[in-house]
């Protein structure tokens, strides 16, 4: 039986800064009804991500913002609890975006099947969902990487930058991590197989200097998910011909006014830097392509990966304000509910 | 009969901030003797290019610097006075880095012919030269401009500024100069057509109005020679997808500490900006296919050209101090002699 009403969580506030608890509110509203054509999904793991960080501002961007009022945006692996769809039967696993809450209504093109025999369902928010398409697309569509050049990612342990250090590795180049703290660290070169991995929250100065002794020829590649003074100090030792793959700058999204940094042109002029922001969207067409190669390097145990679960809905917005602060350690999720529900 | 004795210009002390007329100093020094192979050339018109105000700094660069006591480097035009190579006569008229000097010697590999039948010798200077092999091959090869686009050009009556927006016009697309004055955006609208031409002399709030007025569909390409604050305006204004083509930070050259500037990094990545540094050396394997395309458009008077020209090599550093100001108004060259001395 399914339950008359379920739970979701709107935004009452646009944050001022660091987001609060209350800039959240929960709801307790009816179950949606699917039409003809559509399903409904029970959902059981959202994904976290630092890009919701900007749907909550009234700006200008490459998406709407969520109104005030609506349910936070957000992808999400589900269960098909009903069906209207002759694409879905009950029972399939799905992802799409439903939203922070327990149940969503879709369709057959807002929904993409998870295989459940590749691996554990979870991924497909994660090494085999947006954050792995992510990694794979920006490094090889832009940072273009190339035998026994160094690359160095920051956010290293993320979701996202834990799948471009393995991806760099397996392309035969030097790797070089950065994340905040020592057990991080730790995980990305013994777990993970990164060649180093620096801690940013060393002081700058020898911040540098380890960055420069774990790239002693210079760096070829940064994929960028930080950037900030983390950013300025690697762009300082990027080599000529190197790329900036701007994927995000969580440093920053917190902050309503912009930073004040150092102007290099002449130096990106001197050197050639090519830097380049980018959405995944950008390369949708090419997803179906990269999950058959990143399905089979996971299946086969040679891509690792790491999840952050976080239990109940209720406990979203805490969870995603200690994203933000990078309090958590891998590809954060909280699971809504579990297949038996 | 030639003298016995020159006139150079060498590097007496490295500037600090804005270059002053004792940063150089005038020498007499014997007249070079070409050995086999080599050549004896007199210096017609030197050119004068903001690049060499990184020449005079003692950092790491993608050229070595001018060393204290050096001749100043730079390019010029000249004539063949004495020949012991079998690829020049007397009389030749060549083109390569002479240097701030009266007289140079050159080999075959460092000296290219100028075709004096195709269009005045010193714009193997500027058009036909390297100001005009950068404003084509970074169009071209980095903004990748397409019809109905919107190109914008900072310094746009420099030597490679109006190259840039002549050519991006004959490409169909609407362009708008940057340039500093009514009199140098006269000239870049009605002599060189571009469709509009904004005075950065102005208030700042201004110019991002007439910026905005100037360009209604946004900004698709960025030709940068500026940097600074005015480049700030105009990023705020690129259209998802734009190209920045990072040629010259002119308004950075006698700057001994970077200033600051806003930092973007979310816009650069929801806009998918592309931004790219290069050298014109980078694009060398293309010159002598670009300049049968740029000698055709400028000897069937298709593309327009305005030279500014100083006579005597003892005005250079002057005009050199003045370049850096903005106070020339077209391609900067000093007539070093005439072809009749």
């Amino acid at each position: 039986m399914l339950p008359t009403h379920h739970r979701r969580i709107v935004l009452a506030s646009r944050p001022v800064g660091e987001p609060v608890e209350s800039d959240f509110e929960m709801e307790e509203v009816p179950v949606p009804e699917p039409g003809p054509g559509q399903v409904l999904v029970r959902g059981l793991y959202l994904s976290l991500d630092p890009y919701m960080r900007g749907r909550m501002r009234d700006d200008a961007s490459y998406a709407p913002p969520v109104e005030i009022g609506g349910v936070m945006t957000g992808g999400a692996v589900g269960q098909i609890v009903a069906s209207l769809a002759s694409e879905f039967s009950v029972g399939d696993i799905v992802e799409g975006r439903l939203g922070w809450q327990e149940f969503a209504v879709g369709t057959a093109a807002s929904l993409r099947r998870v295989d459940r025999e590749l691996a554990p369902i979870s991924t497909a928010n994660g090494i085999l969902g947006m954050p792995g398409m992510t990694a794979y697309c920006g490094l090889f569509e832009i940072g273009n990487p190339k035998v026994g050049e160094t690359v160095v990612v920051s956010a290293a342990s993320g979701a996202v930058g834990q799948v471009v250090g393995q991806l760099a590795k397996r392309a035969g180049c030097h790797v070089v991590g950065i994340a905040g703290g020592a057990r991080k660290c730790s995980f990305v070169i013994d777990e993970l197989g990164f060649d180093a991995c620096i801690d940013y929250k060393m002081d700058a100065s020898p911040f540098e200097q380890a960055l420069a002794r774990a790239c002693p020829n210079g760096i070829d590649v940064y994929f960028d998910n930080v950037g900030g003074v983390v950013s300025d100090a690697v762009i300082l030792q990027l080599n000529v011909w190197a790329r900036i793959v701007l994927c995000g700058a969580i440093s920053q999204y917190n902050s309503d006014e912009p930073e004040m940094a150092p102007r290099l042109p002449a130096f990106f002029v001197g050197q050639r830097v090519i830097m380049r922001g980018f959405i995944v969207s950008d390369f949708a067409a090419k997803f179906d392509h990269v999950r058959k190669i990143m399905g089979a390097l996971v299946r086969d145990g040679n891509l690792k990966y790491r999840e952050d679960i976080v239990d109940g809905l209720e406990n979203a917005p805490r969870a995603f304000i200690g994203l933000l602060r990078g309090e958590n350690f891998g590809k954060l999720q909280v699971r809504v509910s579990s297949e038996d529900d």
